[in-house]
């Protein structure tokens, strides 16, 4: 099946988040959406954008069940490693159900991973779910490493009144 | 003890590149460290930086046994949660050992989430080694929430052969 990747428009950025909600969906986490349209639009396509984002369309003919013609997409920017320099981060990767199996996954994630090497990033990172089997499998297939299981890596995150308390030196402890 | 945190200049590279391999010895994976002073100044000070740094300065009479006026540093950058918008990401937070316990590694990171919160990113992200209980503790005292543990999130790369066939469309599996 014919299926083109481009980069995301402005005006393609309800699809996205329809998207973004059915990959939060998926796993598990659907409450920790707080995003919208207008605020995608806003930090994707202003001076400096915060995040730069690829989507995977078919043609009319071959639209999902529901009427969609973007089917999927990957969403990504360039990060720091002060080990290895230059790195790209792959925030998702989502691709329809209905459209998974043809190997639109993979040709996003390639794409990702060429702009990576033209913009001399060493290294392509992202996160995944300790129970998503199916992504884990996919991505050591292509020879991705679990840094968490390897090395020890945990991820953390520092949000809402806490992040404004350290932010007014406010300190804890 | 006086300490002022300042941006880190093109001129202070060499004596941040000496701290990043600081920390990695401490984080027991020195071998990992392949950047230069060279490609540190390219990718922080050409016109779209890659990354951010503050450093944390003493006056010369308090310097560091072996010479050192700049003791601590904390390099950043703005990432996107496709859940909640615009994030900082620090990389990396360190200070000398002989500089500890007189809160600089506090003031560093609160001035990282203030420039976070002043940006509208409504989180601030990190990775930490399971084994570094000291720094587990410090960065859970300010309300930091450990996403593995919570929701088992794993950290992957992929990187050198395996980014490069990817990013060639040379597809595993």
């Amino acid at each position: 099946m014919e299926c083109v990747l481009r980069p995301c428009r402005a005006e393609d950025c309800a699809e996205v988040v329809r998207m973004i909600k059915e990959l939060a969906e998926f796993e598990k986490l659907p409450d920790q959406v707080e995003i919208s349209d207008q605020v995608l639009r806003e930090d994707g396509f202003a001076n400096n954008p915060f995040y730069r984002c690829l989507v995977a369309e078919v043609p009319p003919e071959h639209r999902s069940r529901d009427g969609h013609t973007v089917v999927g997409y990957g969403l990504y920017f360039f990060t720091y490693s002060t080990w290895k320099g230059r790195n790209i981060y792959m925030e998702d990767l989502y691709v329809m159900p209905e459209f998974r199996g043809k190997g639109i996954g993979k040709k996003l994630m390639s794409k990702i991973a060429e702009i990576g090497v033209e913009n001399r990033c060493s290294q392509m990172k992202f996160v995944v779910l300790d129970w998503n089997r199916a992504a884990i499998d996919f991505y050591q297939g292509h020879g991705a490493v679990d840094l968490t299981a390897a090395e020890g890596w945990h991820f953390f995150h520092l949000e809402g009144d806490a992040l404004k308390q350290l932010a007014r030196g406010q300190l804890g402890q």
